[in-house]
């Protein structure tokens, strides 16, 4: 089976057409690497791009968008409410099939050791691809933005993991690492009350003592006159999407209140979906890598 | 995303290991078709192939199969318990990934064509290739077996659908068809009453008024001191597993008899756990094929 790594790399441009129809066009150059989706945002001048294929394809297409972004996006001149440290922020790696972690930590170690010494851009490993938990946190590596990087740099806690210490006099620093894929899930309950989404939201999600891989918060849907619980699964390995489920069903319970349904925005990895499977059929046994036809390819 | 069409090839032969092998070489010859699995069984005389991959490609490694089995197996002299009409014996199509029945269909029609015309081995097309409703279930179409079929064809409801209306003298006549992939799914009650297991088999299978696709029956798990609901899921789509697991546990519920956990035999499409995920977690407007990442490639 072939290997898959996803990629999203996000730029600090979401104004400009002619630059993002330029960054696009590099994107869908590198024969292996799809671009899946992207989208500009202009109030935050940022752009999201989704990359996904083969492992190398995918690096050289986040190598060459990489260097354009660096001649097109001047960060000297950029204003918007996204916070952001470079014209390529932030370059995460998803490992999709037949990749583990490992191999993604690499290929963002290759990417950086290119962009550091190709493009003279300054590089910070983050998230699982960190080499100190530190800068696990992308928020605690951009603080201080790209106008804060000169001085912050000079710090010897914050020498970047590959090249100089100071930033690009345009293209700033990037941050590239590794992450599991993320799953926008969203579950509805019968009620207007959103004070009983707020309090399941703090039950479950990890910073507040629930489960460590999930993110949550309570959101009011007023077309729908109800009430969601809205989460991102940062690991839908360690946290399981039936876990934070059936969570919310006894959660929900304490207040009378039922669940109406589930929603998943976007794309999610096959795999989250069978682990539940497995769960509520209660299979014995079952071996994923081997027992999923698709798998066997 | 690439095609991916499965094929299961079924050849009267089980027991000489030289044939055998002469059929595992070119099952493995044909560049785009992998060998996924290959069984014989003595007492049958009869072994069964599992290919797989891109639909072209497995349509031309079972052409060379059935040229080879026509060359090295004899039916004048074949004796075994299964019953069977030709050198190779049946070939289902069924689609994987990214195919439909009818693409399916069209491969079973090509391959009957070229069996037909280049081997002269009639053929029967059966399952949901069948032209009529008489020729779906393979078991009617195989009846009178090989010693029979000289006399069966002479008849005008049993011509066959490609080449000429009387066997091939040593490779007899190959049944070529298209079906669902077939799931082996089975579902463990904590009692020892095979009686209890017989009962809710009989309330769940299509043959005695159950759900249309699936086929069930009681099994005593002599080792484990339990019993089994023993099903063949024929088309995932049509009965879903979750449907039949609640269908079990609430039949179960009457004898006070609880699920201790379920099975899979061997392959399942992965679509069809990702299927009992949506309806556990409740998934409002889940699109499979939009929102499933490893489904965009």
């Amino acid at each position: 089976m072939a290997k898959i790594v996803e990629c999203i790399p996000n730029f600090s441009e979401g104004r400009n057409a002619e630059t993002l129809q330029a960054l696009v066009a590099v994107a869908q150059s590198v024969p292996g690497a799809a671009l899946l989706d992207w989208s500009a945002d202009a109030s935050h001048n940022r752009s999201v791009f989704t990359l996904a294929g083969a492992p190398e394809a995918v690096a050289e297409a986040a190598f060459q968008l990489c260097k354009l972004a660096a001649e097109l996006i001047d960060l000297r001149t950029h204003t918007g409410e996204h916070p952001r440290m470079g014209a390529t922020d932030v370059i995460p790696f998803v490992p999709i099939r037949e990749m583990d972690m490992k191999e993604c930590i690499a290929l963002a170690e290759t990417l950086a050791e290119r962009v550091s010494g190709e493009l003279a851009i300054p590089v910070f490993l983050y998230e699982s691809a960190a080499r100190n938990t530190q800068r696990q946190n992308l928020s605690t590596v951009r603080k201080g933005q790209f106008e804060g990087m000169a001085k912050k740099m000079l710090s010897p806690d914050w020498a970047p993991d590959f090249g100089e210490a100071a930033p690009h006099p345009s293209a700033g620093v990037t941050a590239i690492g590794a992450r599991m894929p993320l799953i926008a899930f969203n579950i509805n309950l019968d009620t207007d009350n959103i004070e009983v989404a707020n309090a399941i939201a703090k039950s479950i999600r990890g910073s507040s003592g629930g489960y460590k891989h999930c993110k949550a918060m309570g959101v009011t849907l007023a077309e729908r006159n109800i009430v969601q619980v809205s989460m991102n699964m940062v690991n839908f390995e360690g946290t399981p999407l039936y876990r934070v489920f059936e969570a919310v069903r006894f959660e929900a319970a304490r207040w009378g209140v039922r669940i109406l349904g589930s929603e998943i925005v976007g794309l999610t990895p096959v795999k989250a979906l069978a682990d539940s499977a497995a769960y509520y059929l209660q299979l014995e046994d079952f071996e994923y890598g081997a027992q999923v036809l698709e798998q066997r390819f």
